[in-house]
């Protein structure tokens, strides 16, 4: 199975495209401004000094990768003199202060010199990583090689530092992140090399000779054990999916069978017992981590976006690893859901976490007590332009301008479609050039037509988890003969259902949620009779779909009910209330907290 | 309005009586042996030494100080002689180790003497005021003057250095307590200084004068206003009803109006806003605290024993100085639900915190990933003996034997019934000593019969907040003429009733809790289909009442419905499931956690 690279594949219009102009047009320029208020795009200029404002923090060299490795993208596809300019200072920058044995970190250059690779859970070769993926992310999209050769620079140094001479201060990654930059720095390469060193993080990780740090007990990193033993998703979950993606990527190029089905078992075991319906993971804000199966709090959700971007890169490699429409269901429901929450209609502002319940009274209550006790954290009620620890908004701008990259997958000649837009892509299908066209309004509507021009070929469509139509599949996928320039019309309708959660999930024990097709619906209380907890939702009335072009998507609109009580001052009362019909309005999860401050609830209760 | 003193009254059997016994038999006996093990009683003796094991904490004193005053309430009622040696042995301790100047605390003199009164959040007039609440008590009990003598010398070198030199590191308690405890002992020394000095700790809190500590704001301990100012219940819940409750006090002697109008404020806030069902207060486990109106989750309910307790302490107090049922139905309210349930049936082991819902998966959600971060407090799923902060278990060892204190009072040629115990009492009616005699099994029953002898006079009786008859009330007690020897009887039923929240407690919205008069009931896994959050309770089915010895008040049992899901794997499903009849049972909720660790549920779903 062979990926089809997001450059291979042209946007035509439709939901996505209209999401990457804004990233290309806004989110990029107001990412980039932020990182020059806080000091980050400075910080390549390696002249802070003690006493001066905005001193590097160990991340911010990986919060400014990513951006590039994002604005690489849209450059990619289209000419943007400005952004180019923006990277090739930074880029001059870092070939101005990259140490000579190769070695680039502003924070262990400037701040902490003589610590150089010794603490594990400083994000250093986590910020390598980052730096690695933007250098080959800018070199595929300009073919300018500066940057990327001052990284293969640094990879070597940390091929010799960590592989040759193993004296350093730690053996595998903190915070689990180049394993999967090498991969990619041996594909552009062809250099072994990377690939050795990428199996040698993954193989050591948990292992005999690993240096854990003191204070963790390796749960946190995914180290309490040999990855190839390990059956749960545990600790941080960002940490967790850029390990898990490493650890694919080597199974796929390596054939490694026992990886793989460590792969497939992580994999199972987060989306099976650790998912929101959103997509979402990590449950817990302590740790930023995955906890007990079937612990999915909505209030509390900490659900961080780069972790469902993780989840994301995860899944593909997983598909390319192990076929099957489960990796691509999850990638649709995370794009559509807790992923795009994460990001304002307007593109300016972000989510670090994506609550799937918001009361706002609630986040104010420990205000006033918190004389260093433990108040419970709660989610931000609205986004923000940028964070302290703002690994979010560049993670964003690399995902949605790639977002093409999901599409499709060849192997012989078959073509995979994965996911649904509006598109055109060429594709090398055994060793002739086809071009497949795709044309449709998903998810506005289910109808998909395929045209494939070049030869005859198999066209293997993924049903949607949420389809409830017929179709013969395997593992998930409908076959196709398609011949040359004939089209292929299929329609997966766009149905809209209640759904409910396995009944593990305690907290969601009688509550439904609204789906239409892959996008999860929520209340919230500008539309609707507040508290939103007090709504029963009809689910036998008929529910109408409204357009909305803020939010792209439609709008739903059903029939409920709101209790109606008598006496409004006492604390409790017998039971007296009486249900009243009112209107109720669903909006696309994803576009949520995008009009003040809000109460907002994605599973409701409904009339029995 | 007069108080009656549970002195003067005689419980003959029922629900208390039986919970009194096993206090006398067991708990008492029980608490004493936990202190011995933690070195809390050898503490007395005042020989700890650095590098010894059971270094004794700043609130030891008060630990030992409420357990001698619960023994001193069961001695006033039955001699028992080993009990009375203990407190002696104890009292002679305190005398042999009391400061030259009156000073009496083990931390503070053995530990660090250079600091006596310099730490305003260290509890040493915490500790001073159940010192000498404690003397007080076993003085009333026995008679013996040694305790309460040594307690008055204390008393005299606080009112010393707080009043009349005025030179300690801090003007009012950080743990407020001995305010009360100082009108306690102005009343039985008829001293005037006391009062003054209780006075003088509540007119200066939160003013100019006051030394508050750096680190904290004041709100936490009550002093960010003016008591009088203070409009809302604020801060440490049980700091706060203990400086209620002397408020009170002090409003009671000397008709101070603007701080009566405080208390009233206050009470009302706490118990229209800020009250569990079960008469549980202080929602959050940040700072032990009340936090914003309506804000009463139940998987985290702090809702601390020594709170439920206080908030009795605080009502009956408002009772004498605001007559109103309001006051004692919250007694009722506290005493069979909020507060008994920190005790297990067989009086051995204690809550700290006394949830309203407990999912046992829950508390184990963040244990792996605790490296230093926040993680969410749940409270304990099973009662302990002993706790490190032990304030609880001797609290209710206070409050049991005591209980009779809240039956009664009189004004005037009337009786006021507050509370309903099979008992005989003793009462000085305007000069004439009066027997009243009340017959009931309540409350199994809201049967009562009522009988005075000595004279005719009016009887006041109050109708219970649950009460579904109608009464014609006065501030909600009935008034009955009686003639002496003339046999009064009332029922006031014993009705099961589904009860509703005000609609802004959002977690409550939708859920509904039982109630039969004023006992709250719970389900409990080990009875019921689980996950409990999945029963639908049927309230229009018979609940019926089955009879039940451990627990002594019956359980209820109806019908309900549980979920049938035909796909019990997926994580996610489209609404499928389908209910199934199930009988449901309850119990009361202060019984529950008596049969391992369970889920347990007050506020559940009901068939709509």
């Amino acid at each position: 199975m062979r990926h089809i690279d997001f450059k291979d594949v042209e946007l035509k219009s439709g939901f996505w495209k209209t999401k990457q102009e804004m990233v290309s047009k806004t989110t990029i320029y107001s990412v980039y401004s932020r990182f020059v208020d806080t000091g980050r795009i400075d910080a390549f200029k390696f002249d802070w000094q003690e006493g001066k404002e905005n001193k590097p923090h160990i991340f911010w060299d990986s919060d400014v990768a990513k951006w590039i490795e994002g604005a690489s993208y849209i450059l990619a596809k289209k000419k943007d003199k400005k952004l180019e300019k923006c990277i090739d200072a930074i880029v001059e920058q870092i070939e101005k202060n990259q140490c000579d044995d190769g070695y680039f970190n502003i924070y262990f250059t400037i701040v902490e010199p003589e610590m150089r690779f010794q603490f594990r859970h400083m994000h250093e070769l986590y910020c390598a990583g980052h730096l690695i993926e933007a250098a080959i992310a800018y070199y595929g999209a300009t073919k300018k090689r500066k940057f990327l050769d001052l990284m293969i620079r640094y990879a070597d140094y940390i091929y010799l530092r960590f592989y040759v001479k193993r004296d350093c201060g730690f053996t595998t990654p903190g915070h689990e992140e180049i394993e999967l930059a090498l991969v990619k720095l041996y594909k552009v390469t062809n250099d072994e090399k990377y690939l050795t060193l990428a199996k040698y993080f993954i193989d050591e990780r948990g292992g005999p000779n690993d240096i854990k740090e003191e204070k963790y007990d390796g749960v946190c990193n995914q180290s309490h054990l040999p990855v190839v033993e390990q059956e749960e998703a545990v600790g941080h979950s960002v940490r967790a999916m850029y390990l898990y993606s490493g650890m694919a990527d080597v199974a796929y190029l390596t054939g490694d069978e026992e990886l793989k089905n460590a792969c497939k078992r992580l994999f199972d075991d987060v989306t099976t017992k650790k998912m929101y319906i959103t997509g979402g993971i990590g449950s817990s804000g302590c740790g930023e981590a995955f906890t007990v199966p079937y612990d999915l709090p909505n209030l509390v959700s900490y659900t961080e976006t780069c972790a469902a971007i993780g989840l994301v890169l995860f899944a593909r490699r997983m598909m390319l690893l192990d076929f099957d429409s489960k990796y691509e269901d999850v990638i649709e429901r995370v794009i559509y859901n807790g992923f795009l929450s994460s990001t304002s209609l307007d593109g300016k502002s972000f989510f670090y976490e994506n609550p799937l319940e918001i009361i706002p009274y609630l986040s104010e209550r420990d205000n006033k007590n918190n004389n260093g006790w433990r108040s419970i954290h709660f989610p931000a009620k609205s986004r923000s332009e940028i964070f302290s620890c703002s690994c979010c908004p560049p993670n964003i701008v690399r995902l949605i301008p790639s977002i093409a990259n999901y599409l499709y997958s060849c192997e012989g000649d078959t073509i995979f479609v994965h996911q649904f837009m509006h598109s055109s892509a060429t594709i090398d299908l055994n060793g002739k050039t086809v071009k497949i066209l795709q044309k449709t309004s998903y998810p506005n509507n289910g109808k998909v037509e395929l045209t494939v021009e070049g030869g005859d070929c198999t066209v293997a469509v993924r049903v949607p988890f949420w389809c409830e139509k017929t179709f013969e599949t395997k593992k998930g996928y409908a076959y196709y003969q398609v011949k040359d320039g004939g089209p292929l019309s299929i329609d997966f309708g766009m149905p809209i259902s209640f759904i409910e959660s396995n009944r593990r999930v305690i907290l969601n024990c009688r509550k439904y949620a609204l789906m239409r097709g892959p996008v999860v619906y929520c209340l919230e209380g500008i539309d609707n009779p507040k508290p939103l907890r007090d709504i029963l939702v009809d689910t036998k009335s008929r529910v109408r779909v409204e357009k909305d072009d803020l939010m792209l998507l439609p709008k739903l609109k059903c029939k409920g009910y709101i209790r109606k009580m008598n006496d409004d001052s006492s604390l409790y009362v017998k039971k007296q209330s009486i249900d009243e019909k009112t209107d109720i309005t669903f909006i696309p999860y994803y576009a949520f907290a995008n009009r003040g401050e809000e109460e907002m609830l994605v599973w409701f209760q409904t009339k029995q």
